[in-house]
């Protein structure tokens, strides 16, 4: 690093600053239509309001609190003046929700669809940073909110574009299944928790944003940690609404919790002697242990069967 | 604004984030294929260099000095992985040459066109951050580089351009305009004069980048200081190249300096009497002087004719 005030570069949630009293968290996304977005059947204020949650979970999963972002647009002509403000009303209405300023970006013309850059800066204070690579031998796994919901959710909507655009059903089927499409559409970002922690004394020893599914950010946790996790099938949090989603399209509710992604909770790790904490704060759910990286990234069946953690995508193995 | 630690939000080159002993600096730009660059002709490692140089002007505008940085890419099939590599390499090399650190960011797919977004992080010390608004009455009026030439290398491109799609020209002939074709394809940012403004103990009293022409750049200024300006029409420094390119293609080259934008050149007022360090510095026009807002913002021809100094797209005249 070139700078002395770099703390750490690239390679976790967000980019470490050293400003002298505290430390400044730096993070910045990208959104391309037909991409990370339909616009066939996504509001542009819930996506203006989404691209900030995914913009501040990355500032949340160091354990710092978001406070200011730049917001860069590029809009087709397909887009009109009204549609716009859709998207920037999204867009403050998550600032206001998570008292964040809008301080800067600017909004160009596209010739190729819609193109959202959100970046965010936030702080924490220096003993209170929260990397990936804390995690120790017995500390519990955490998680917030349930999973599976959002992939559930995007399958969902997919779905009724394909009926609408065959025409066998001019009205979507959404009927009971609207929390899968909350989950979908409008995420809110975990942010109270990280202040009931805080509220709590708890500093979590490793965190990460989950954004790629369960399997794959669990094994990030253990690389950077260079460790061994037990994840317990039954204990991680899947709704309702997403087992009988599962049902219906034939698939496992625990593959799409494990791999689904986009659900925009956050992961961690905190001392087992934390644990009764743990239990007092609301919406946290402990899914497992961390073991020696000798034993390797399981997942424990029901039946108490062994499955080794995989991920598409994931290139670093846990180290066994 | 929500968080006291926002100095200042939207409104400048950067917002102003106060973290105690100084100021952090933060901006965001995007760049996109078919609106900001044109691939047929744009060598992606310039442009890699380029989209650095556009953002660290920002951080320069406030007087700071850019640290941190940012780059998110979306990649469309058609760009192959070496292709990647030497935008990358463009990105990198700026990064040292302007001893930035890459700190974060991401690439993922596009379906429609190369989308390259760009944030910097910088700081300054409280008592030496530059804004638009402070330019005084009798202040003079400064300038890095020359302008218009960057505007003129992307009219030769564009006229090479059209010229082989005809087959007219299967060479391009850029003999004798190389100037030309490096301030478009490879522009530098102007740290030095930054750093040589802080050896002479030099603070402007209001700056801003050059990127839309000096006309619009200029009355920005005298908007948010509340001032007129008095601009020499024969001391805008203009290169001989652009002079012949002009010559050669009918064109104003005052147009091109005014309007054309681009330039990635800093403007900036400092009091009269420090005229005298600022001729110290290699690299600086005095090209006028701050006049009280009732005269408006007027461009002298060499005659001693007063025009008025308009430019396309800005909404807010300086006061008269």
């Amino acid at each position: 690093m070139r700078n002395p005030s770099t703390a750490m570069g690239a390679g976790d949630d967000a980019a470490v600053i050293d400003v002298g009293s505290k430390y400044m968290l730096f993070s910045s996304d990208m959104l391309l239509e037909g991409i990370n977005f339909d616009l066939v059947y996504f509001p542009l204020k819930h996506l203006g309001y989404k691209a900030v949650v995914i913009g501040i979970n990355d500032i949340l999963a160091m354990n710092g609190i978001p406070e200011q972002l730049t917001v860069c647009i590029g809009v087709s002509a397909k887009l009109s003046v009204e549609d716009l403000d859709e998207l920037y009303a999204g867009i403050r209405s998550a600032c206001e929700d998570y008292d964040i300023d809008l301080v800067g970006g600017d909004t160009t013309a596209s010739v190729n669809g819609l193109a959202i850059s959100i970046s965010v800066v936030g702080s924490v204070d220096k003993d209170k940073i929260v990397y990936r690579k804390g995690a120790k031998t017995n500390d519990i796994v955490c998680i917030t909110g349930d999973l599976g919901a959002a992939y559930m959710g995007l399958h969902l909507l997919e779905r009724e574009k394909r009926a609408f655009a065959g025409n066998n059903s001019p009205q979507p089927q959404f009927g009971g299944y609207e929390y899968l499409l909350r989950r979908q559409l409008k995420p809110t970002a975990p942010i109270d928790v990280i202040m009931s922690l805080r509220e709590a004394g708890v500093v979590p020893t490793s965190m990460i944003d989950l954004s790629d599914g369960l399997a794959s950010d669990m094994l990030q946790i253990c690389h950077s940690s260079g460790c061994g996790v037990r994840l317990y099938m039954e204990r991680i949090p899947i709704a309702r609404e997403t087992h009988q989603m599962a049902e219906e399209l034939h698939a496992d509710p625990v593959v799409a919790a494990l791999n689904g992604g986009d659900d925009h909770e956050l992961l961690f790790t905190v001392p087992v002697t934390l644990q009764s904490k743990i239990a007092g704060i609301g919406g946290i759910d402990i899914i497992g242990h961390i073991t020696p990286a000798s034993t390797g990234a399981k997942l424990i069946a029901p039946d108490g069967g062994e499955i080794s953690l995989t991920a598409p995508g994931f290139h670093h193995e846990a180290t066994e």
